[in-house]
């Protein structure tokens, strides 16, 4: 087999990328990563999807699935008497990486050749892309701003890690934009590494604001239109839930059934092929009614050796 | 008595000025604090005199004179990865100011505004005037490239903190400056703060690269020499040698006598009393042949209380 693309988000998308650069040489796995949650924190780039991919593929994550293993927080709570909010938790080994990204960016390298630095310093063989080196700032419409008192109303825009970290993924949602990624431009490599792979696999990451703002970039739902039937996706949602993070609500809001037969529905028109967890082996009508064919396997990922078995089984469907 | 001026480098004059903030209000007390080594690491505007006095005020400075007392350094640990060079030791907490100040300046915030909020932070009454909102970088001209093995040939530009922290003040030095200067603004209360100032003290701090670019910024020579009556200096040479810092070499290089009658000549325009050690008593006619008054006490200070008899005396002298 050739090279293999993968779209990621954070978490979800790391473990089963673990498993996946066990299961071919590791060289030959192209990650095309989601930036739409990238903010700016006390100065300082953050693109916390690419980092919780090179930190796992490293071997150096957190606990939690983001942020360094045994990190501390010193500036952090240095930080606090400047009465700056510091509710995004960043670790003081972590901040190394943001300050060297953000100090890289401000000399005119890209996000592109910055995350290539990085991924380099950590080891990582396999590529790590950032889906665009312009913005496209993932924003959360939430319906009325928290503790306004008003109820209803209009909109109130928060940006990603707003709603999800600081808000604690509460406020309800009335809707979810990209914004920029009209007039971004996919990072320089990443169409060509659609349609060179042998195989695309949809990480098993939060369909809506992981997968859905790369796929909002200009060309990219094309490309994996046209490489349809190597496309396979892997369903982030067993019976009816998310293993993790906030699928299941941006999945109502935007009036998408919370199931993997949910998951077909949004990603048919691209995607050949979907793997849905054994627990869900009654959806595989429901899923096949969309167009997209259905097959079963253990999806939940207790550790390296189960993402690794994940990954084969995807590759399996699509070779 | 109504507020005191005071011109500030790092160590020597933040222990100088904690004794200053007792012997009067410190509201009274107005800092005018040298920005000629500030230098950017790893993207952040570093204020090495400034956070000096700042750390030293608020009673939270590391044992070394710099730094805060107990810092980690697990962020700078963690840069080494990126190939990044390390030597200006930036510890964890001393980096949240850093970060705070790098943000607030990208924000268009003067270095003014952002002292001023950083001192509030750390519960400071002395006001700290950064010397000018604009760029000065002091640059040590070494004569010939260390480890270039050529010897002799073109003097080589070393920022100030390269040339002391990096190199450790080895390489010989063939002339200082302090770039932009003479373009430079003195920072908005600079001037006025130095007119209004019931005395104003020159504190015992590096006369070539402290005080120095200080007095090279349009407009604060002139301010001094009309003020010269209320102008006392304390030395920071005693018996020749200084009691930290590389002001010996300096001085020496810019062919200037090593010894309290050597910050005489320096200060003798804007000068009119100098304070010299008691172990200098002997050296009181070749500081008045320059025309500075000369006045002996015991100038090393080994904690507040002498720093605040040394104040006092200082004061005495000028009212």
């Amino acid at each position: 087999m050739g090279t293999i693309a993968a779209l990621a988000g954070g978490v979800g998308a790391a473990r089963f990328l673990r498993g996946l650069v066990r299961a071919v040489p590791a060289t030959d796995v192209v990650v095309v990563g989601n930036t739409g949650d990238d903010d700016v924190f006390h100065g300082l780039h953050v693109s916390p999807d690419l980092d919780t991919v090179t930190y796992t593929l490293a071997g150096a994550v957190g606990a939690m699935g983001w942020g360094l293993a045994g990190d501390t927080f010193r500036t952090l709570e240095a930080y606090e008497r400047y009465g700056e909010a510091t509710w995004f938790r960043l670790g003081d080994a972590d901040l190394a990486t943001h300050l060297y990204r953000t100090s890289r960016l401000r000399e005119g390298a890209t996000l592109t050749e910055v995350t290539a630095e990085i991924t380099l310093a950590w080891g990582l063989k396999a590529r790590l892309l950032p889906m665009s080196d312009d913005r496209v700032a993932t924003v959360i419409d939430v319906a009325g701003a928290p503790n306004s008192g008003s109820g209803g109303g209009e909109p109130v825009p928060m940006a990603m890690q707003e709603w999800f970290v600081r808000e604690r993924a509460r406020p309800p949602v009335a809707g979810v934009r990209f914004e920029g990624a009209a007039e971004a431009r996919p990072g320089p490599a990443v169409l060509d590494a659609l349609r060179e792979a042998d195989a695309i696999i949809l990480c098993p990451s939060n369909p809506v604001i992981s997968i859905g703002p790369i796929l909002a970039l200009p060309g990219v739902r094309d490309a994996l239109r046209a490489r349809r039937e190597q496309v396979v996706a892997i369903s982030p949602i067993i019976r009816g839930a998310t293993v993790k993070g906030p699928a299941d609500r941006l999945m109502a809001a935007a009036g998408i059934e919370v199931s993997c037969a949910g998951v077909a529905s949004i990603y048919a028109d691209l995607c050949g092929t979907l793997l849905v967890d054994d627990s869900d082996a009654d959806r595989v009508a429901d899923v096949e009614r969309h167009g997209v064919r259905a097959a079963v396997a253990p999806i939940l990922m207790r550790d390296a050796d189960d993402a690794e078995a994940l990954a084969r089984r995807a590759l399996d469907l699509v070779s």
